[in-house]
């Protein structure tokens, strides 16, 4: 009889994280269809040709290695650090792949399969990506793309995920004391971080920003497809914090992830009311790509700790994070960083929000532990992306060519365009 | 051991509440493509603004006052008619939010999170608020609109829910013995009859009848967007309906569940099928919009009773609601109440049907009973919604001017166009 | 207390069934725009009928009697060959619906509810049949369509089901000794092989080839609906291949689960990548439609066995899907078998190498068992297929006028225009 009752833990532990996953596996939609609404009619192939690729690549290498350097055992970081090295039983588990990780779990007497704590993980690493893509849109080449979502999802961002999830040492040289509960930090920060640097590398699209200071707007050519990814995005992060406790079964555990639904809408509802409101203030209108973002910020700032506030304060959390959005949307273009979607600004500037507000609900985080945890992603993604950026660049170049640019990259990357009967008005 | 299962339980069923509800809220995708597919292209962006803007203000006041209102304990309703008057508890639970239903959902010997329960209750208040935004679609001011959402879904929805789910008397007049398992009236007939209240105010589109009595057809701008939505409301049908079981955890309760489930395909696809029919017999074609229609009507038929009727008479139902709409359709065109998508006939006047149809297979509603209970909901939510949408006009007005309607909202409203690079074609 | 576990475990299995059925359900809206992104902007509308009207249809007749043809005992296959001939039980059924399953389901001492099941296999049959409706997109009769579907989902696939996962001898003759996990034969070479037989009827679209065998390209008009089309058939195919287990609620199964679940999604991946790199070797660009399709190519691999695979071997047997679909798509032309979304090259030619990459991991499998599995299920459907399909040409006739053709099948069938005011570009 107990075995029975351990049977239908194990299993309900297990369809738990396949059903969270599958949210999250969803997102991967939500951004290809944010993305490719939010930019021109020119440059539409190549940001879904993006988007379905790096989910591939993503998945791919994450489960050759990426998952491996994040929760097994650290070897690339103790010192082993070339493929050859590695010690048997790792390449073992690369090699026979997945269907090792079975017996690993129930040996270790967890309650899940460990093939679903792998999907569960891998559809993360598929988001982290995923914000770099809107960033570096309209302007990069497609393959150079791709190389970086090898190293990104390989290597960057694992190693990022072991120092926090995996609680592994940071390259051996200190422990972080960090709680970022579904990755405000490690998975937004971490994305924006290595979106920030590729747009430094590859600099503004043309005509975005005057000779004289004037920052021109580049409408978006397909907002019903941005709408449709805002919700898209919204039901995955049901999975993405709701599945970030790892557990379901037992009465304490089944009341936190029904908190996390409910603060996880609460935030996105308080982010897209703050920045339509203040949206309307600034520009005098509803802006719709300003209230999509908004939601979005409030999804990030509430997902560091989705669990401990109530639903009203997680309402002004993410209202904070929306009013944040609109200001940090302005700022970037007053620097001059050109990010078609405002990718930098939900996940990045909203993802720093996000883990200093753990410190209103969580007693037991520290601001310096905060801080240090976010400086330490921070830091390390962005220094990590600028170094792989600009070794692309000098390889085999990151940016088309002006003209290429001017006719759109579906044309030069792709061969084929989104809406070939729609319209010649892109330029 | 017992407690073991307990907690098993408790936590099988607060999952399946989220799940449900994370499927009800996808619906707001649904609605949100859905009008956008069938509005034209110059009032895309507004409508896609409203439908993202009155999803947060849903969850934000019923989370305020709506959940309260409903469940509470109706201290609106004894006597106690002002916020002032609140009681201490109510005050508590408004203020600290949704963390303390865990406590109070415990006590009770429930078996589920009450977070779950309010994510399962604040997903279906969006939904009714959704109804209408098709409804009032290319001529309503986007603001007014959003005030009237305010009142809808921390009000008028509340208080009849309240009365018919709450088992609250009406108004401490009578109460009422009607059934109504996942809303055909409670939700969807309380839509569209806040709807018609709306459109009565607002008056028909300049252009969609002419004064010999023409009936004109306005094109929506993109039907696969349209045909999205309909699967979206499909597929997120199944937790409206399903999860208006409140559990799952039994042989019996878990049959009636996958009952549920057949019975709502079978009634949307025999309203796709008969609208499909009836529509090819009046029009000579196979009109894509009436299916869409048909199978949202057959949805809003099973919806008061999914549980008891065949699969055969739950497609029979359907059927009678996918007939019933395309008529609808016709005579509310008749009498120059101008539906751009045909909320109120599917939601209104299959609502009523649906209603009705309870008594096919549940002997124990009665005729009277499901009358008191449908007009009870008609009279309150048309009238309180009247009265509001005529202070809303009074107040602010509701209708952009001739200029903005001939423009499109989307300039005046949103100042951005959904499909910049499409086309100017819209008139 | 054993009582409860049953319960227990009853309830968990059923709504592990329901969240897989209503994601294949999803696959519905998947193919629907799918297609319709591949399809020129003049017959959008039809493709959308075509695909919100099968579904229904499906549904309705595996209802009225194909779930009985497969499940119920082949009271049609052992003689009694008329639906006057049926026998009283069956009659019931029929006439009672699925309310009786539940009934019988428990009897025979399963665990969950036969209406579970129903729902499952009900939203397989429709995916079965969304397969053919892309091949023959463009040129075909609406009804004409419409009327195969009720052949098809009302006993061609329902007896080809019976003689496999049904358990049938093939009419009495033979029994099959063919391991398919989740389809790859049954359902997806199925329906390719019943749009291979209506491609070849119809013959191909007017100007796709050339008089000196010029192969000349038809864009797709709107291809963030095809790679949104491609994500929910990803999403919805964790459903498809996790609830072919049929069961979960145990800690072998729910570990099979799993493994499914990552190796549905790696094979996509790997099919992804592999057809996105093939297409770049041979066009020089990286071509969007040839990896959405070796992405679908990968998950219909591994659909005939997505549990014993490690993931790595996944990956592969994805990849080799994803090569063979580019080069299908192309030998299709040369012999001008015009398939306008790929559909043949995608669930047929790789539904094949999925039925024999089965003896990679299988060892109970036989490459004589594969092969004859293979053809019975091919040269049925074909042949039956191609049988109905010359009647209704008789009939009715399967091809639209040169001329509708020529102003697109939205007008001629539908009477209204997909995108009414994006343009008339398309000829």
């Amino acid at each position: 009889m107990e075995n029975v009752l351990y049977e239908m833990q194990y299993a309900m532990d297990t369809f738990y994280f396949l059903v969270c996953g599958a949210l999250v596996m969803w997102m991967a939609a939500g951004f290809a269809m944010l993305e490719s609404g939010l930019v021109r009619a020119k440059n539409t192939t190549e940001i879904l040709t993006k988007n379905v690729a790096l989910f591939a690549i993503a998945c791919t290498m994450y489960l050759i290695c990426g998952y491996d350097f994040m929760y097994g055992g650290g070897w690339f970081l103790s010192g082993v650090t070339t493929v050859a090295g590695m010690d048997d039983a790792a390449v073992a588990g690369v090699v026979k792949g997945v269907a090792d990780f079975n017996a690993g779990v129930e040996d270790a007497g967890l309650q899940y399969s460990g093939a679903s704590d792998f999907f569960f993980q891998v559809v993360f690493v598929a988001t982290a990506m995923s914000i770099v893509s809107g960033a570096v849109a309209e302007r990069m080449k497609l393959w150079a793309f791709l190389v970086f979502a090898v190293f990104m999802t390989g290597v960057i961002y694992p190693l990022e995920g072991g120092w926090t999830w995996g609680g592994n040492s940071v390259f051996g040289l200190y422990e972080l004391s960090y709680s970022d509960y579904a990755g405000s930090g490690i998975v937004h920060l971490a994305g924006a971080a290595a979106a920030l640097a590729g747009v430094l590398v590859l600099g503004p699209r043309k005509g975005k920003y005057g000779p004289n200071g004037e920052v021109n707007a580049i409408p978006g050519a397909n907002l019903p497809l941005a709408a449709l990814g805002m919700f898209i995005l919204w039901m995955g992060w049901f999975g993405f914090n709701g599945g970030s406790t790892l557990q379901l079964s037992g009465v304490g555990v089944a009341n936190e992830v029904a908190n996390v639904f409910v603060n996880t809408n609460a935030a996105a509802c308080g982010g897209l009311i703050a920045a339509l409101i203040v949206a309307r203030i600034i520009f005098g209108k509803a802006d719709l790509t300003m209230a999509i973002n908004g939601a979005l910020a409030g999804l990030v700032a509430i997902t560091a700790e989705p669990a401990d506030p109530t639903a009203l304060m997680s309402t002004i959390i993410g209202a904070v994070g929306g009013v944040l959005v609109v200001f940090a949307i302005l700022f970037l273009d007053k620097l001059k960083i050109d990010d078609p979607v405002g990718a930098i600004s939900v996940h990045g500037v909203v993802g720093i929000w996000g883990i200093f507000a753990v410190l209103i609900s969580d007693s037991d985080a520290t601001f310096v532990g905060q801080l240090v945890g976010m400086l330490t992603i921070f830091v390390w993604v962005f220094v990590a992306s600028l170094v792989v950026w600009i070794a692309i660049k000098a390889i085999m170049g990151v940016r088309v060519s002006e003209e290429e640019e001017f006719d759109g990259v579906d044309l030069s990357e792709c061969g084929m365009e989104a809406y070939p009967e729609f319209s010649g008005t892109s330029k």
